[in-house]
């Protein structure tokens, strides 16, 4: 089989300033969690908030799994048909009291429905971020 | 913290026929390894084959990761601002010859470029799938 050629592509790694902006400016993204050695990947909904990303989702054995073994990956991208971005978390996921004033920005959820009552906080360890372009 | 009343999402589990009819249907997801332990997540393309999921990626770490431990999870999702849905494949990945010609269905890979000559084949042991609407 051939690979067929493919347009030149620009890489540009970015900052761990423009990864945070990246990341303050939409509020989807999908964590992954070992549950018992094994990767998982979920969709949820999110926010950046002061010292971390603020993530909301129900309860069930993703959360379980974090309770369990708290390292995580979180992932945001976006593409276009001549760009492209994606911003990677690696970093300590926590589940926190929702009743707690300490955070004033609450992370959506669309989709996760009323019983999407769980707030996780990441801390990140590593941030790390690429912006393609084709040309 | 008050979290806001979300509206009614009904929520529906895919079939495994229909996991595969939304993975035929696109070609870009997020493929999610351990690396020594931690997970970690990168976008990749890649086309439904006879027998799993053909991932077209750079060589590099997260390749290392995935020959040293090949469980892997996969993950495709959209979003509108009605509806909603996520698959989720867990599975083997193994590198596979590109010279092959075994699959005539080449993933695309617009924004990985020319070094992205790397195949990986995943084999699905588990796939649900969700599909969300807000109504």
């Amino acid at each position: 089989m051939h690979i067929d050629a493919e347009p030149e592509v620009t890489t540009t790694e970015l900052t761990e300033r423009e990864c945070w902006e990246y990341l303050a400016q939409h509020d989807f993204g999908r964590i992954a969690v070992n549950v018992r050695g094994t990767p998982s990947v979920f969709p949820v909904g999110y926010s950046v908030v002061p010292g971390g990303i603020l993530v909301r989702t129900r309860p069930g054995s993703k959360l379980l799994a974090i309770l369990l073994d708290s390292r995580i990956a979180f992932e945001v991208d976006e593409r276009t048909d001549l760009d492209g971005w994606s911003v990677l978390v690696t970093g300590e996921a926590e589940e926190v009291d929702p009743g707690s004033n300490e955070w004033h920005t609450m992370p959506a959820a669309p989709f996760a429905g009323a019983d999407a009552h769980v707030l996780l906080l990441l801390t990140p360890t590593q941030l790390t971020g690429r912006l393609l372009h084709r040309g």
